[in-house]
């Protein structure tokens, strides 16, 4: 342990008090989070490679440990919290578990924590900075955890966390809003090179390219990635649907579809975006299948309140398709959470889906249609849940051609 | 499960007698791995999210469990194997944990196997295809493989797989060399664009748009990423001996550093390297540091060969900076493992390592020397190590300027 200080006081001051009042009713003294997207949330700090430990309890400062090559890092962003800092990165540098543990064993002696929650049980996670080689809390970590505070109780908190991840403060609406703005970036350089003779991997680097570059800096935005999947022609944009695709280096030819699937993320916060343009001018029918979906994605933008089933939204949009003959053609669902995550789970837009859309939710909605004679079109914007109706994050144009 | 077919022939076949004799000698009959590396190393799909399963039995087929809408993808890269694939991805398809759970139970039935090993415990990952939101395989992921294997025993195969990781396969040595030849097409563009007025983040875009382009298609590598850090100047690159950093706008100036740490990923299989340019022509100190470093690096690698002590390695790099005074500024280890991820846990060349290099074994060799007054110059190629002498992956210009 080399250096114990408090941080600068930059706060989402109504995210920690959620938090904490969700930690007393459940009666749990102390959260230990290792998730790059829960450390994020409840500390401002977005984890460089996933090694961060952040102990977050319902009275009294947030602790950070981490690696001391990383202090400067987290003190630039973490909000109100003391770091924990351990030498690490050395040749001669001790083991960083170890390390850890004698911070967390410090830290409970000096706290009389009864009851702890951590993650459990996760599945998918968000990328830390470091997206080549993410660390994850392993059942290792949680035999760490559990050693280091042997008199207390351990409580899976995955639901907890999950819950409160449903709705975003207004701090987090802004931090999303940026990551969309940043997207549109992406888009700017999209919309200008679709053409004919242009490959798909050609499309998705220069607008991951153009994102890096642009972003990085933009309204005070440190890191910024962007994750493009690009699909040209018929037969790959037929396929667009799936949830991932691989980026071929087929080239575009006259009057064919591309679709950009397009994922950012700035300072740890996310934007799921799609647009689909054609190389050249539309046909009457591609014209056509493109304002089906402006449509359905208006008709289910404009039934987004608070309070609202998510299985509505979806039928307001599955409804124009349908009308126009499409049912069968929107093969997936109309859209999901975004925000600490690409995808979130909460809510889900979908036939069936019981969910009541929370005011301050985030969600996609994304409606496509998949048809063999043409390929695909889907078009994806993010919007906020509010009391005074949807609101769009960062439009932009959905023209065609 | 809607299709259960006989993939292609294309395969590592001393890979998997490798693997299937240490299953035979640790008395397990089948593994069921879920981490990309893994699924990559014993069936050679790279997964394209984190959500295949490979059951590899110590005898007869492997079967590779898939959503349908990745059967095109998998059959086109996996080895001999069964591919069972679930209906996935529509608004109306059945959950993906329940359909995982079905087609487990039906082969569990179909076998008879007593012991089963599973991923218990792993702290690093290496990105799967959708690098923005890896999945892991989470506590819950074991129950399920638990309870659908019920009458087996359940031994963590984690040590096991580390075992098979820790040498490659001629199969495998190409595929990396791959990997390295790829990651020179970056450093080509960083050769050309480093220059007065360049900022760190437009030279790691650049890198990483170019790996993605060319890279893509080069000897029918089918899935290619890039991940570029950059640091430039005195400040930025005396800071660069740390595991992550965050790339700025930063510009470069005239006669000052820029250090590029460079990831290449080719279709599941990794690349470690790293070059540093300056822009316009360098001081006869930092062309001293420079060629500090280089000697280093050359004297490492001479002492490679198969039975070494890793120890020995670093001290021949350690033992040239020392011999010019800069013990101090060689702060980090000479090396380590790399292939199946960025960073490999076997071999770690540093003082005090006890390791002996196996026979095929790859490592990363990169001293480096970092100066409050100049900045800092490390060097980073990937290196095999054979009976014939130490063979240095796609080598390429470690010229300063």
């Amino acid at each position: 342990m080399n250096s114990l200080r408090e941080a600068n006081t930059r706060t989402n001051a109504e995210r920690l008090e959620i938090a904490r009042n969700a930690l007393v009713s459940a009666r749990i003294d102390a959260l230990m989070c290792r998730l790059p997207e829960n450390v994020l949330m409840l500390s401002g700090h977005w984890p460089l490679c996933g090694d961060a430990v952040l102990v977050f309890p319902a009275e009294g400062n947030m602790v950070c440990i981490v690696p001391e090559t990383q202090v400067e890092e987290v003190s630039a962003e973490i909000w109100d919290a003391q770091i924990l800092a351990y030498a690490h990165g050395r040749h001669d540098s001790p083991d960083q578990e170890r390390e850890i543990e004698r911070c967390l064993i410090d830290l409970a002696n000096k706290n009389s924590w009864k009851t702890i929650g951590y993650e459990g049980t996760f599945e998918g996670i968000a990328a830390p900075g470091n997206v080549a080689e993410p660390r994850v809390p392993s059942k290792r970590f949680e035999q760490l955890l559990k050693s280091a505070t042997s008199k207390a109780t351990f409580i899976d908190a995955q639901e907890l966390l999950d819950l409160l991840r449903k709705t975003k403060t207004a701090w987090e609406i802004e931090k999303i809003r940026l990551a969309n703005e940043i997207a549109n970036i992406g888009f700017e350089v999209f919309f200008e090179m679709v053409d004919a003779g242009r490959s798909a991997i050609e499309l998705a680097a220069a607008v991951e390219q153009a994102i890096m570059v642009k972003g990085t800096g933009y309204k005070k935005a440190r890191r910024v990635r962007a994750f493009a999947q690009v699909a040209v022609g018929k037969d790959e944009t037929l396929a667009g649907w799936r949830p991932f695709e691989v980026t071929t280096n087929r080239k575009l030819q006259k009057g064919e579809l591309a679709i950009l699937e397009l994922a950012v993320v700035a300072d740890g916060y996310w934007a799921d975006r799609t647009r689909v343009r054609v190389a050249g001018s539309a046909s009457p029918e591609l014209q056509r299948l493109s304002d089906i979906v402006k449509q359905a994605q208006d008709a289910a933008i404009s039934a987004i309140y608070p309070g609202v089933c998510a299985s509505k939204i979806d039928k307001q949009a599955r409804g124009i398709i349908s009308k126009n003959g499409l049912e069968n053609e929107f093969v997936h669902i109309t859209g999901h959470g975004v925000g600490f995550r690409y995808h979130e789970g909460y809510p889900i837009l979908a036939p069936g889906s019981s969910q009541a859309l929370l005011p301050n939710a985030i969600v996609t909605v994304e409606p496509g249609v998949y048809l063999p004679d043409f390929g695909g079109i889907r078009i994806e914007d993010d919007i906020v849940v509010t009391s005074e109706g949807p609101e769009i994050l960062a439009p932009f144009s959905r023209q065609l051609s």
